[in-house]
Protein backbone atom coordinates (compact mmCIF):
# COMPACT_ATOMS: atom_id res chain seq x y z
CA UNK A 1 0.00 0.00 0.00
CA UNK A 2 2.92 2.40 1.10
CA UNK A 3 4.77 1.28 -2.17
CA UNK A 4 1.63 2.30 -4.63
CA UNK A 5 1.10 5.41 -2.66
CA UNK A 6 4.66 6.28 -2.89
CA UNK A 7 5.13 5.77 -6.94
CA UNK A 8 1.50 7.82 -7.57
CA UNK A 9 3.00 10.63 -5.63
CA UNK A 10 6.49 10.27 -7.30
CA UNK A 11 4.32 10.28 -10.97
CA UNK A 12 1.94 12.98 -9.86
CA UNK A 13 5.13 15.51 -8.57
CA UNK A 14 6.57 15.14 -12.13
CA UNK A 15 3.71 16.14 -13.37
CA UNK A 16 2.26 19.07 -11.49
CA UNK A 17 6.65 20.11 -12.50
CA UNK A 18 5.68 20.41 -15.98
CA UNK A 19 2.75 22.55 -15.32
CA UNK A 20 4.42 24.73 -13.28
CA UNK A 21 7.09 25.27 -16.11
CA UNK A 22 4.06 25.97 -18.31
CA UNK A 23 2.81 28.78 -15.99
CA UNK A 24 6.13 30.43 -15.40
CA UNK A 25 6.29 30.62 -19.38
CA UNK A 26 3.19 32.62 -18.39
CA UNK A 27 1.75 35.78 -16.22
CA UNK A 28 0.47 34.95 -12.85
CA UNK A 29 -1.06 36.85 -10.35
CA UNK A 30 0.97 37.21 -7.38
CA UNK A 31 -1.06 37.99 -4.22
CA UNK A 32 0.17 38.95 -0.64
CA UNK A 33 -0.89 36.86 2.35
CA UNK A 34 0.88 38.08 5.53
CA UNK A 35 3.28 40.78 4.27
CA UNK A 36 5.94 41.49 2.35
CA UNK A 37 8.42 38.51 3.41
CA UNK A 38 5.40 36.03 2.81
CA UNK A 39 3.92 36.31 -1.31
CA UNK A 40 2.18 33.43 -1.89
CA UNK A 41 1.13 32.50 -5.91
CA UNK A 42 -1.76 31.52 -7.86
CA UNK A 43 0.75 28.81 -8.60
CA UNK A 44 1.17 27.90 -5.16
CA UNK A 45 -2.38 27.38 -4.42
CA UNK A 46 -2.51 25.54 -8.31
CA UNK A 47 -0.23 22.94 -7.07
CA UNK A 48 -1.43 22.29 -4.15
CA UNK A 49 -5.50 21.69 -5.26
CA UNK A 50 -3.81 19.70 -8.05
CA UNK A 51 -2.05 17.58 -5.39
CA UNK A 52 -5.08 17.31 -3.44
CA UNK A 53 -7.13 16.56 -5.87
CA UNK A 54 -5.19 13.77 -6.51
CA UNK A 55 -5.31 12.41 -2.91
CA UNK A 56 -9.01 12.60 -2.57
CA UNK A 57 -10.15 10.56 -5.49
CA UNK A 58 -7.07 7.73 -4.63
CA UNK A 59 -7.50 7.74 -1.40
CA UNK A 60 -10.23 9.36 -0.03
CA UNK A 61 -10.01 8.20 3.15
CA UNK A 62 -6.54 9.94 4.13
CA UNK A 63 -6.24 13.46 5.75
CA UNK A 64 -4.68 16.31 3.90
CA UNK A 65 -2.01 18.62 6.71
CA UNK A 66 -0.73 21.74 3.92
CA UNK A 67 -0.04 25.52 4.12
CA UNK A 68 -2.68 26.60 2.18
CA UNK A 69 -6.87 26.81 1.76
CA UNK A 70 -7.17 26.51 5.40
CA UNK A 71 -5.71 22.50 5.92
CA UNK A 72 -3.36 23.69 8.16
CA UNK A 73 -4.77 22.21 11.65
CA UNK A 74 -4.85 18.77 10.86
CA UNK A 75 -3.12 16.19 13.09
CA UNK A 76 -0.64 13.63 11.88
CA UNK A 77 -1.05 11.47 15.00
CA UNK A 78 -3.77 8.68 13.83
CA UNK A 79 -4.37 7.22 10.51
CA UNK A 80 -3.08 8.20 7.11
CA UNK A 81 -2.31 11.90 6.49
CA UNK A 82 -0.31 13.76 4.19
CA UNK A 83 1.49 16.96 4.32
CA UNK A 84 2.15 19.28 1.60
CA UNK A 85 4.02 22.03 0.91
CA UNK A 86 3.47 23.03 -2.67
CA UNK A 87 6.03 26.04 -3.35
CA UNK A 88 8.48 25.84 -0.44
CA UNK A 89 10.72 29.07 -0.82
CA UNK A 90 7.71 30.99 -2.37
CA UNK A 91 9.30 34.32 -2.06
CA UNK A 92 12.10 32.90 -4.43
CA UNK A 93 9.13 31.36 -6.82
CA UNK A 94 7.79 35.23 -6.95
CA UNK A 95 10.82 37.14 -7.85
CA UNK A 96 13.64 34.86 -8.78
CA UNK A 97 11.65 31.93 -10.56
CA UNK A 98 13.28 29.51 -9.44
CA UNK A 99 15.10 28.06 -5.96
CA UNK A 100 12.11 26.72 -4.56
CA UNK A 101 10.92 23.27 -4.15
CA UNK A 102 7.63 21.06 -3.48
CA UNK A 103 7.12 19.13 -0.08
CA UNK A 104 5.60 15.83 0.32
CA UNK A 105 5.18 13.83 3.04
CA UNK A 106 3.44 10.77 4.49
CA UNK A 107 2.24 9.67 7.87
CA UNK A 108 0.55 6.44 9.21
CA UNK A 109 -0.51 6.54 12.77
CA UNK A 110 2.28 9.51 13.53
CA UNK A 111 4.82 7.91 11.69
CA UNK A 112 6.66 9.36 8.69
CA UNK A 113 6.56 6.51 6.15
CA UNK A 114 7.97 8.64 3.15
CA UNK A 115 8.90 11.74 2.07
CA UNK A 116 9.37 13.75 -1.42
CA UNK A 117 11.59 17.10 -2.01
CA UNK A 118 11.61 17.92 -5.21
CA UNK A 119 14.16 21.01 -6.27
CA UNK A 120 11.64 21.75 -9.46
CA UNK A 121 14.06 24.20 -11.49
CA UNK A 122 16.82 21.34 -11.36
CA UNK A 123 14.90 18.27 -11.60
CA UNK A 124 15.91 17.09 -8.78
CA UNK A 125 13.66 14.69 -6.85
CA UNK A 126 14.52 13.39 -3.52
CA UNK A 127 12.70 10.59 -1.63
CA UNK A 128 12.85 8.32 0.82
CA UNK A 129 11.61 6.48 4.17
CA UNK A 130 13.04 3.48 5.96
CA UNK A 131 11.38 0.71 3.93
CA UNK A 132 12.52 3.31 0.30
CA UNK A 133 16.01 4.17 1.56
CA UNK A 134 16.93 7.59 -0.29
CA UNK A 135 17.09 8.22 -3.71
CA UNK A 136 17.56 11.03 -5.86
CA UNK A 137 15.62 10.73 -9.24
CA UNK A 138 15.27 6.98 -8.68
CA UNK A 139 18.91 6.03 -7.78
CA UNK A 140 19.76 5.28 -3.90
CA UNK A 141 22.04 7.89 -2.25
CA UNK A 142 24.59 7.20 0.86
CA UNK A 143 24.56 8.30 4.03
CA UNK A 144 26.59 11.53 4.18
CA UNK A 145 30.34 11.22 5.37
CA UNK A 146 31.18 12.13 8.99
CA UNK A 147 32.67 16.00 9.18
CA UNK A 148 33.98 17.96 11.51
CA UNK A 149 32.33 21.60 12.83
CA UNK A 150 35.69 23.15 10.86
CA UNK A 151 34.84 21.14 7.76
CA UNK A 152 31.98 22.17 6.62
CA UNK A 153 28.87 25.21 5.92
CA UNK A 154 25.73 25.31 7.61
CA UNK A 155 22.35 26.70 6.81
CA UNK A 156 20.52 29.67 8.85
CA UNK A 157 17.76 31.87 8.99
CA UNK A 158 19.07 34.98 8.05
CA UNK A 159 17.49 36.67 11.15
CA UNK A 160 17.97 34.70 13.45
CA UNK A 161 21.83 34.69 12.60
CA UNK A 162 21.72 38.48 12.88
CA UNK A 163 20.22 38.59 16.52
CA UNK A 164 22.22 35.44 17.22
CA UNK A 165 18.82 34.05 18.62
CA UNK A 166 19.12 31.02 20.93
CA UNK A 167 23.19 31.20 19.78
CA UNK A 168 22.95 29.88 16.54
CA UNK A 169 25.37 32.95 15.12
CA UNK A 170 27.84 31.11 17.89
CA UNK A 171 26.86 27.87 16.18
CA UNK A 172 27.69 28.83 12.88
CA UNK A 173 31.00 30.14 14.38
CA UNK A 174 31.76 26.82 14.84
CA UNK A 175 32.01 25.91 11.36
CA UNK A 176 33.22 27.49 8.08
CA UNK A 177 30.24 29.79 6.83
CA UNK A 178 26.76 30.53 7.04
CA UNK A 179 24.82 30.06 3.77
CA UNK A 180 20.88 31.35 2.77
CA UNK A 181 18.65 30.55 0.25
CA UNK A 182 15.40 31.32 1.27
CA UNK A 183 14.31 27.80 0.80
CA UNK A 184 13.97 25.07 3.25
CA UNK A 185 13.39 22.20 0.71
CA UNK A 186 16.62 23.47 -1.11
CA UNK A 187 18.44 23.55 2.40
CA UNK A 188 17.45 19.47 2.82
CA UNK A 189 18.49 18.75 -0.93
CA UNK A 190 22.06 20.51 0.16
CA UNK A 191 22.01 18.29 3.34
CA UNK A 192 21.10 15.11 1.46
CA UNK A 193 24.43 15.87 -0.93
CA UNK A 194 26.40 16.78 1.82
CA UNK A 195 27.03 20.46 1.14
CA UNK A 196 25.78 21.72 4.15
CA UNK A 197 26.36 19.93 8.22
CA UNK A 198 23.25 21.48 9.34
CA UNK A 199 20.69 23.85 9.16
CA UNK A 200 18.90 26.23 11.40
CA UNK A 201 15.65 28.12 11.28
CA UNK A 202 12.05 28.71 12.36
CA UNK A 203 9.79 26.16 10.38
CA UNK A 204 5.99 25.29 10.19
CA UNK A 205 5.18 21.37 10.30
CA UNK A 206 5.17 20.89 6.30
CA UNK A 207 8.57 23.00 6.00
CA UNK A 208 10.51 19.83 7.47
CA UNK A 209 7.84 17.14 7.43
CA UNK A 210 9.08 15.61 4.38
CA UNK A 211 12.83 16.40 4.43
CA UNK A 212 13.13 14.96 8.22
CA UNK A 213 11.77 11.78 7.23
CA UNK A 214 14.80 11.50 4.07
CA UNK A 215 17.16 12.84 6.37
CA UNK A 216 16.47 9.87 8.86
CA UNK A 217 17.48 7.06 6.23
CA UNK A 218 21.18 9.53 5.72
CA UNK A 219 22.48 9.86 8.81
CA UNK A 220 21.14 13.00 10.14
CA UNK A 221 19.07 13.89 13.82
CA UNK A 222 16.49 17.04 14.05
CA UNK A 223 14.56 18.49 16.87
CA UNK A 224 13.55 21.76 17.79
CA UNK A 225 16.60 24.18 19.27
CA UNK A 226 15.98 22.59 22.78
CA UNK A 227 16.54 19.17 21.44
CA UNK A 228 12.73 18.58 21.83
CA UNK A 229 10.90 16.42 19.19
CA UNK A 230 8.83 18.92 17.02
CA UNK A 231 5.25 19.36 17.63
CA UNK A 232 4.13 19.15 13.73
CA UNK A 233 1.57 21.51 14.77
CA UNK A 234 2.98 24.49 15.17
CA UNK A 235 5.87 26.84 13.94
CA UNK A 236 8.92 26.48 15.62
CA UNK A 237 12.31 26.80 15.92
CA UNK A 238 14.16 23.80 13.95
CA UNK A 239 17.63 22.27 13.76
CA UNK A 240 18.91 19.35 11.32
CA UNK A 241 22.47 18.22 11.64
CA UNK A 242 24.87 15.41 11.13
CA UNK A 243 24.01 13.00 13.96
CA UNK A 244 28.16 12.59 15.23
CA UNK A 245 27.77 16.66 15.34
CA UNK A 246 23.52 17.10 16.47
CA UNK A 247 24.89 16.50 20.41
CA UNK A 248 27.58 19.25 20.46
CA UNK A 249 25.21 21.69 18.12
CA UNK A 250 22.50 21.37 20.97
CA UNK A 251 25.32 21.97 23.69
CA UNK A 252 26.60 25.38 21.89
CA UNK A 253 22.90 26.33 21.45
CA UNK A 254 21.70 26.18 25.52
CA UNK A 255 25.01 27.06 26.75
CA UNK A 256 23.78 30.43 28.05
CA UNK B 1 41.82 42.90 -31.48
CA UNK B 2 39.42 43.10 -28.38
CA UNK B 3 37.26 40.56 -30.54
CA UNK B 4 40.11 38.47 -30.50
CA UNK B 5 41.33 37.82 -27.74
CA UNK B 6 37.39 37.72 -26.52
CA UNK B 7 37.09 34.70 -28.33
CA UNK B 8 40.42 33.12 -27.36
CA UNK B 9 39.34 33.90 -23.53
CA UNK B 10 35.93 32.41 -24.55
CA UNK B 11 37.29 28.79 -25.63
CA UNK B 12 39.70 28.43 -23.21
CA UNK B 13 37.26 29.11 -20.23
CA UNK B 14 34.56 26.12 -22.29
CA UNK B 15 38.06 24.04 -22.29
CA UNK B 16 39.21 24.53 -18.55
CA UNK B 17 35.89 24.00 -17.27
CA UNK B 18 36.19 20.46 -18.82
CA UNK B 19 39.24 19.86 -16.68
CA UNK B 20 38.00 21.20 -13.93
CA UNK B 21 34.97 18.72 -13.92
CA UNK B 22 37.86 15.93 -14.75
CA UNK B 23 39.40 17.12 -11.58
CA UNK B 24 36.32 17.20 -9.38
CA UNK B 25 36.00 12.90 -10.87
CA UNK B 26 38.75 12.65 -8.95
CA UNK B 27 40.80 13.81 -5.36
CA UNK B 28 42.31 16.72 -5.09
CA UNK B 29 44.54 18.49 -2.13
CA UNK B 30 42.89 21.03 -0.45
CA UNK B 31 45.50 23.63 1.66
CA UNK B 32 44.76 26.59 3.53
CA UNK B 33 45.79 29.85 2.89
CA UNK B 34 44.79 32.60 5.18
CA UNK B 35 42.54 30.11 7.39
CA UNK B 36 39.53 28.34 8.04
CA UNK B 37 37.33 30.67 5.90
CA UNK B 38 39.98 30.43 2.91
CA UNK B 39 40.72 27.61 1.49
CA UNK B 40 42.48 27.20 -1.60
CA UNK B 41 42.89 24.27 -3.71
CA UNK B 42 45.41 22.79 -5.99
CA UNK B 43 42.79 22.97 -8.64
CA UNK B 44 42.71 26.88 -8.01
CA UNK B 45 46.34 27.25 -8.77
CA UNK B 46 46.12 25.35 -11.76
CA UNK B 47 43.12 26.69 -13.41
CA UNK B 48 45.09 30.06 -13.15
CA UNK B 49 48.03 28.30 -14.54
CA UNK B 50 46.30 27.54 -17.37
CA UNK B 51 44.70 30.50 -18.68
CA UNK B 52 48.07 32.73 -17.78
CA UNK B 53 49.65 30.50 -20.08
CA UNK B 54 47.42 30.81 -22.51
CA UNK B 55 47.80 34.57 -22.04
CA UNK B 56 51.52 34.58 -22.38
CA UNK B 57 51.51 32.20 -25.37
CA UNK B 58 48.94 34.41 -27.14
CA UNK B 59 49.67 37.52 -25.83
CA UNK B 60 53.16 38.12 -24.31
CA UNK B 61 53.07 41.50 -23.27
CA UNK B 62 50.46 41.70 -21.52
CA UNK B 63 49.94 41.92 -18.08
CA UNK B 64 47.89 39.81 -15.55
CA UNK B 65 46.48 40.69 -12.34
CA UNK B 66 45.53 37.26 -10.33
CA UNK B 67 44.81 36.04 -6.72
CA UNK B 68 47.16 33.14 -6.88
CA UNK B 69 50.99 32.82 -6.99
CA UNK B 70 51.97 36.42 -6.00
CA UNK B 71 50.09 38.26 -9.37
CA UNK B 72 48.02 40.43 -7.19
CA UNK B 73 50.08 43.54 -7.05
CA UNK B 74 49.70 44.25 -11.11
CA UNK B 75 47.73 48.18 -12.14
CA UNK B 76 45.30 47.97 -14.79
CA UNK B 77 45.53 51.59 -15.02
CA UNK B 78 47.88 51.27 -18.00
CA UNK B 79 48.28 49.09 -21.03
CA UNK B 80 46.69 45.62 -21.55
CA UNK B 81 45.67 43.61 -18.53
CA UNK B 82 43.78 40.74 -17.54
CA UNK B 83 42.27 40.18 -14.09
CA UNK B 84 41.49 36.81 -13.25
CA UNK B 85 40.24 34.57 -10.43
CA UNK B 86 40.40 31.09 -11.09
CA UNK B 87 38.04 30.26 -8.51
CA UNK B 88 35.60 32.39 -7.20
CA UNK B 89 33.75 30.70 -3.98
CA UNK B 90 36.64 28.67 -3.40
CA UNK B 91 35.41 27.69 0.18
CA UNK B 92 31.86 26.38 -1.60
CA UNK B 93 33.84 24.61 -4.24
CA UNK B 94 36.08 22.99 -1.93
CA UNK B 95 33.70 21.27 0.62
CA UNK B 96 30.73 21.54 -1.71
CA UNK B 97 32.10 21.13 -5.49
CA UNK B 98 29.39 23.34 -6.45
CA UNK B 99 28.35 27.14 -6.29
CA UNK B 100 32.01 28.74 -7.66
CA UNK B 101 33.00 30.49 -10.95
CA UNK B 102 35.63 31.87 -13.05
CA UNK B 103 35.96 35.07 -13.42
CA UNK B 104 38.01 36.86 -16.32
CA UNK B 105 37.99 40.88 -16.91
CA UNK B 106 40.07 42.93 -19.69
CA UNK B 107 40.79 46.52 -19.19
CA UNK B 108 42.72 48.71 -21.97
CA UNK B 109 44.52 51.92 -20.26
CA UNK B 110 42.18 51.76 -16.83
CA UNK B 111 38.63 50.65 -19.40
CA UNK B 112 37.14 47.58 -18.76
CA UNK B 113 37.08 45.91 -22.19
CA UNK B 114 35.05 42.76 -21.61
CA UNK B 115 34.66 40.46 -18.70
CA UNK B 116 33.78 36.90 -18.42
CA UNK B 117 31.58 35.40 -15.53
CA UNK B 118 31.14 31.43 -15.42
CA UNK B 119 28.89 29.56 -13.26
CA UNK B 120 30.91 26.52 -13.96
CA UNK B 121 28.41 23.37 -12.56
CA UNK B 122 25.49 25.32 -14.01
CA UNK B 123 28.04 26.13 -17.87
CA UNK B 124 26.80 29.43 -17.58
CA UNK B 125 28.82 31.32 -19.04
CA UNK B 126 27.74 35.30 -18.44
CA UNK B 127 29.99 37.61 -21.03
CA UNK B 128 29.69 41.72 -21.84
CA UNK B 129 31.46 44.90 -22.62
CA UNK B 130 30.65 48.38 -24.15
CA UNK B 131 31.67 46.51 -27.82
CA UNK B 132 30.22 43.14 -26.86
CA UNK B 133 26.62 44.02 -25.19
CA UNK B 134 25.85 41.08 -22.59
CA UNK B 135 25.77 37.54 -23.18
CA UNK B 136 24.68 34.24 -21.65
CA UNK B 137 26.02 31.46 -24.09
CA UNK B 138 26.29 33.76 -26.34
CA UNK B 139 22.78 34.98 -26.70
CA UNK B 140 21.89 38.47 -25.43
CA UNK B 141 20.30 39.17 -22.52
CA UNK B 142 18.22 42.26 -21.35
CA UNK B 143 19.19 45.21 -18.77
CA UNK B 144 17.51 43.97 -16.14
CA UNK B 145 13.54 45.18 -15.24
CA UNK B 146 13.31 48.16 -12.83
CA UNK B 147 12.37 47.32 -9.11
CA UNK B 148 11.79 48.79 -5.73
CA UNK B 149 13.63 47.62 -3.09
CA UNK B 150 9.95 46.04 -1.89
CA UNK B 151 10.04 43.55 -4.84
CA UNK B 152 13.06 41.98 -4.39
CA UNK B 153 16.02 40.41 -2.60
CA UNK B 154 19.56 41.44 -1.75
CA UNK B 155 22.85 39.48 -1.84
CA UNK B 156 24.95 40.14 1.29
CA UNK B 157 28.11 39.13 2.96
CA UNK B 158 26.75 37.74 6.32
CA UNK B 159 29.57 38.93 8.22
CA UNK B 160 28.30 42.60 7.29
CA UNK B 161 24.98 42.26 7.64
CA UNK B 162 25.49 40.43 11.29
CA UNK B 163 27.67 43.24 12.41
CA UNK B 164 25.09 46.07 10.26
CA UNK B 165 28.23 47.57 9.52
CA UNK B 166 28.18 50.63 7.05
CA UNK B 167 24.37 50.37 7.89
CA UNK B 168 24.03 46.93 5.23
CA UNK B 169 21.48 45.48 7.12
CA UNK B 170 19.47 48.80 7.61
CA UNK B 171 19.30 48.79 3.78
CA UNK B 172 18.61 44.96 3.68
CA UNK B 173 15.90 45.64 5.81
CA UNK B 174 14.25 47.87 2.54
CA UNK B 175 13.97 44.67 0.69
CA UNK B 176 11.79 41.29 0.50
CA UNK B 177 15.07 39.69 2.20
CA UNK B 178 18.98 38.44 2.03
CA UNK B 179 20.43 35.84 -0.15
CA UNK B 180 23.83 34.32 1.41
CA UNK B 181 26.04 31.99 -1.35
CA UNK B 182 29.63 32.55 -1.11
CA UNK B 183 30.59 33.03 -4.45
CA UNK B 184 31.00 37.15 -5.79
CA UNK B 185 30.43 35.63 -9.05
CA UNK B 186 27.19 33.65 -8.25
CA UNK B 187 25.73 36.60 -6.85
CA UNK B 188 27.23 38.59 -10.05
CA UNK B 189 25.13 35.67 -12.07
CA UNK B 190 22.05 36.21 -10.27
CA UNK B 191 21.98 39.72 -10.73
CA UNK B 192 22.19 39.18 -14.18
CA UNK B 193 19.28 37.22 -14.50
CA UNK B 194 16.93 39.62 -12.04
CA UNK B 195 17.15 37.26 -9.35
CA UNK B 196 18.78 40.03 -7.18
CA UNK B 197 18.37 43.66 -6.98
CA UNK B 198 21.63 44.54 -5.35
CA UNK B 199 24.70 43.05 -3.59
CA UNK B 200 26.79 44.23 -1.12
CA UNK B 201 30.19 42.68 0.56
CA UNK B 202 34.21 43.19 0.97
CA UNK B 203 35.77 42.28 -2.15
CA UNK B 204 39.16 42.10 -3.91
CA UNK B 205 39.13 43.61 -7.54
CA UNK B 206 39.62 40.16 -9.04
CA UNK B 207 36.27 39.38 -7.66
CA UNK B 208 34.20 42.50 -9.25
CA UNK B 209 36.76 43.44 -12.17
CA UNK B 210 35.08 40.60 -14.47
CA UNK B 211 31.43 41.33 -13.35
CA UNK B 212 31.13 45.03 -13.23
CA UNK B 213 31.81 45.02 -16.84
CA UNK B 214 28.99 43.04 -17.66
CA UNK B 215 26.63 44.33 -15.27
CA UNK B 216 27.00 48.08 -16.82
CA UNK B 217 25.51 46.84 -19.95
CA UNK B 218 22.55 45.51 -18.16
CA UNK B 219 21.32 48.47 -16.00
CA UNK B 220 23.73 48.32 -12.85
CA UNK B 221 26.11 51.28 -10.67
CA UNK B 222 28.35 50.30 -8.55
CA UNK B 223 31.10 51.78 -6.23
CA UNK B 224 32.54 51.45 -2.32
CA UNK B 225 29.77 52.03 0.51
CA UNK B 226 30.72 55.74 0.21
CA UNK B 227 29.37 55.92 -3.27
CA UNK B 228 33.26 56.25 -4.66
CA UNK B 229 35.26 54.81 -7.19
CA UNK B 230 36.32 52.07 -6.42
CA UNK B 231 40.48 51.49 -6.50
CA UNK B 232 40.72 47.82 -8.07
CA UNK B 233 43.88 47.56 -5.68
CA UNK B 234 42.61 46.51 -2.14
CA UNK B 235 40.20 44.64 -0.27
CA UNK B 236 37.42 47.17 -0.62
CA UNK B 237 33.42 47.35 0.53
CA UNK B 238 31.88 46.68 -2.67
CA UNK B 239 28.03 47.82 -3.23
CA UNK B 240 26.15 47.37 -6.61
CA UNK B 241 22.80 48.11 -7.38
CA UNK B 242 19.92 48.48 -9.97
CA UNK B 243 20.98 52.04 -11.28
CA UNK B 244 17.63 53.45 -10.02
CA UNK B 245 17.80 52.10 -6.76
CA UNK B 246 21.36 52.80 -6.57
CA UNK B 247 21.44 56.49 -5.73
CA UNK B 248 18.88 55.85 -2.54
CA UNK B 249 21.33 52.60 -1.03
CA UNK B 250 23.77 55.13 -0.78
CA UNK B 251 22.17 57.07 0.94
CA UNK B 252 20.93 54.67 3.16
CA UNK B 253 24.26 53.26 4.01
CA UNK B 254 25.37 56.65 5.21
CA UNK B 255 22.54 57.96 6.64
CA UNK B 256 24.14 58.50 10.25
Amino acid sequence: MNQNKFNLMESWLREVREKILAWLDEDFTIEEKTGRSDLVTAVDKAVQDFLVAKINTHFPEDAILAEENGMDKTSIVSGAVWVIDPIDGTLNFAVQHDNFAILVAYYLDGTGQFGFVYDVMKNKLFSGGKAFGAKLNGKLIEPVKKRTFSEGLIGINAGMYRRNSHQVADLADQTLGVRVNGSAGLEFCALFEGKLLGYVSRLCPWDYAAGTIIAEQLGFSYSDLDGQPLDYQSWQPFIIFQSSLYPEAITILNSN
